[in-house]
């Protein structure tokens, strides 16, 4: 039987092509780091979990497509102590996941073979999401030696042609930690009104800047609103990943409209998720505080361990809890494989993500790969220890260095 | 700015168009009696409600894509008391509610402009899902002078070309009520055999056949294994449609993988929700054979009701809890409006579901409308009620009769 060809022929990612070398690892007793995934260790606030122990309803009913009252309410609320003003509502849709929230903008902006301009390394999922809406992704790219920077405004201009329906950006950035500044924003903001294009901003780190600085969000910026699109996630700011619960936000009424009709085919966001993310957001500042100063700890210590491995380069990353390194290797994935399938350091050894996968252009990243600072220090500086000990062993015995 | 025309063009439903008038008659203190919609007024199973309230993890994590082990197995066992053996839990792919599920089915089989055909009238978000896939839907006109059984056979395979991946069924039907039988399924099943094409089946209403009559699945016939996918969800069943777990199940793993590849780029299923339709699959037998018993007599009262009103033509309908009924009105879209805003029987008024938007074939349904009997029998008399006098009073005022 003949099935779709743009799905059987799209690659995963090679991280899943990993994921049977770690069990395998595992299964022969090898503690196994993970520096691969976004899934942190942070507790939940009790606030969320506590509604959902007092979820009280008989009947989980279907509710509003856009998301229920309450939950847009309380963004609204939480925004405004961002400075964001001029919201209603009316100007949420609650989605069920960033994930979805990113096809719904896909989808709602652009038709097929229409292309989207994204600086690379970029999140990989975007790309199956593009493939849904047979979207072009065009990359601009941002580079390691520039602290992974936002590429000449130029470089944007000079991709952009009649398909070109918007740029899509994600800031704090994953994979590489970057967090645009306003000056960055404004000068893209110029270029997508003088051609009249959209500019959509993927914020789910917002909390996550570090160093004391303060992060811009691109919805404050109201004299630009109708090209503005806000995704949103409560997934990594309350440390529940598992709950699905995103948003896409913006000032653009034709937008939201269509998004709707994408919602109301598929009924409603989870309900019970939704009580407990209304309820995450009434948890205290000193929440955000505390898991933003862990972080930072935690960025600390595995950049400054990693920047003493001989042949290693990363830079410190601004926001996140992602850095992209550059390894002293002819392979990142080559060398991710043999760090599970035939290396230990005391029964231990690290997982990690090759960063190929996170470019558009072919060839790029090779020798790259993106860390996740999201388990404790001492797990960090032993993560770091092993990749140490494994990058010798592997340039020795597979690069004959 | 220029956005997508394939969804801004994109008609929303008339029952979406109607509900701001339900909105008003409400705030004019009339009771709006809902026959519109499938939300039911069955308790959720309390296993599942005591699941959410013992949620006790700490951390909302991440889960696998393809959905819990626990509720795959737990799936396993349940088809088993179908009489539905030989599958395991990786021929289960949990979903973010039955609209995933057609999502993917839609995707992972389909290139754009590839068509699937349809017995109409059809669940209308279906034609959503094909949009986003470019799927072409490709009708084939199912009856109420035969009670909307399978057309015959010879108009499903003039329909089939090389562009046709499939045929969808929806058993028990939703709008109809129809369930297919095990000799309909075979038929279709042989005719697939012949054009080498995939038979999807959205078997969500599964539990609900009345009369005594047992429902055959599509995955009791091994010996068409895998060109055979069901859709399955929790929503109905369990009366947990704001919980959003569903399933794809098929033998056929090639789609299965292909599916996987885009469950993943949404990473997971909401989590605290599939605890809860784990812990729904272990209610006693004794809630669903209540719950169906509850619907049988519901439909048993409305339908009679209605098929009392003079000009109203209906048939008994064999599952689901919806039915289609042709009402003596030049246009049910017009008919549903006056209802809701020129109308009421003693502060009493109806909202149903024009069907014309139920069919592909545009004209057709005009005069047809669907019904929910999915509220308690008191409201149902009183809705056929007002439907009688509705009419009488539509068809002389509005229709001059």
């Amino acid at each position: 039987m003949q099935m779709s060809n743009r799905i059987t022929s799209f690659q995963c990612s090679p991280i899943r092509r990993l994921v049977p070398y770690a069990r395998e690892a595992k299964s022969k007793g090898i503690h196994v780091i993970h520096l691969n995934i976004g899934q942190p260790d942070i507790l939940t606030p009790d606030e969320a979990l506590q509604a959902i122990r007092n979820y009280d309803e008989k009947i989980i009913e279907y509710g509003l497509s856009e998301g229920e009252v309450e939950l847009r309410k309380g963004l609204l609320s939480y925004y405004r102590q961002f400075g964001i003003e001029g919201l209603d509502e009316d100007n949420i849709l609650i989605t069920t996941g960033g994930s979805e929230a990113l096809q719904f903008a896909f989808m709602t902006l652009c038709d097929p073979y229409d292309e989207f301009i994204i600086p690379e390394p970029y999140y990989t999922n975007v790309a199956t999401f593009a493939n849904i809406a047979m979207v072009t992704l065009v990359p601009v790219t941002s580079r390691m030696d520039d602290g992974f920077k936002l590429p000449e405004i130029s470089e944007f201009e000079s991709r952009i042609n009649k398909k070109t329906m918007g740029i899509l950006l994600c800031s704090p950035n994953n994979p590489t930690g970057h967090v645009y500044t306003e000056v960055e924003l404004r000068e893209l903001l110029e270029l997508c009104r003088r051609h009249d294009i959209f500019l959509v901003v993927d914020e789910v780190y917002r909390e996550f800047c570090y160093d004391g600085k303060s992060f811009t969000s691109i919805l404050s910026f109201p004299e630009y609103a109708d090209r503005v699109i806000c995704i949103d996630s409560f997934s990594k700011r309350f440390s529940m990943c598992g709950a699905r619960v995103g948003a896409i936000v913006t000032r653009n009424k034709e937008v939201l409209e269509s998004a709707l009709k994408l919602a109301q085919a598929r009924l409603c966001p989870p309900m019970v998720e939704q009580r407990a993310a209304t309820a995450a957001l009434t948890a205290p500042a000193e929440y955000v505080k505390r898991v933003r100063e862990c972080y930072e700890k935690r960025r600390n210590t595995l950049i400054r361990a990693m920047q003493r491995i001989p042949g290693v380069r990363c830079s410190m990353p601004k926001g996140a809890f992602y850095f992209v390194a550059d390894l002293p290797v002819d392979d990142a994935e080559r060398f991710a494989l043999f760090m599970l399938r035939d290396f230990n350091l005391e029964g231990n050894t690290v997982m990690f993500a090759p960063a190929e996968d996170f470019y558009v252009s072919k060839g790029l990243g090779r020798t790259q790969a993106r860390f996740a600072y999201v388990i404790n220090e001492e797990e960090l500086e032993m993560a770091a220890r092993c990749l140490e000990a494994g990058l010798k062993a592997y340039r020795k015995s597979v690069m004959g260095l």
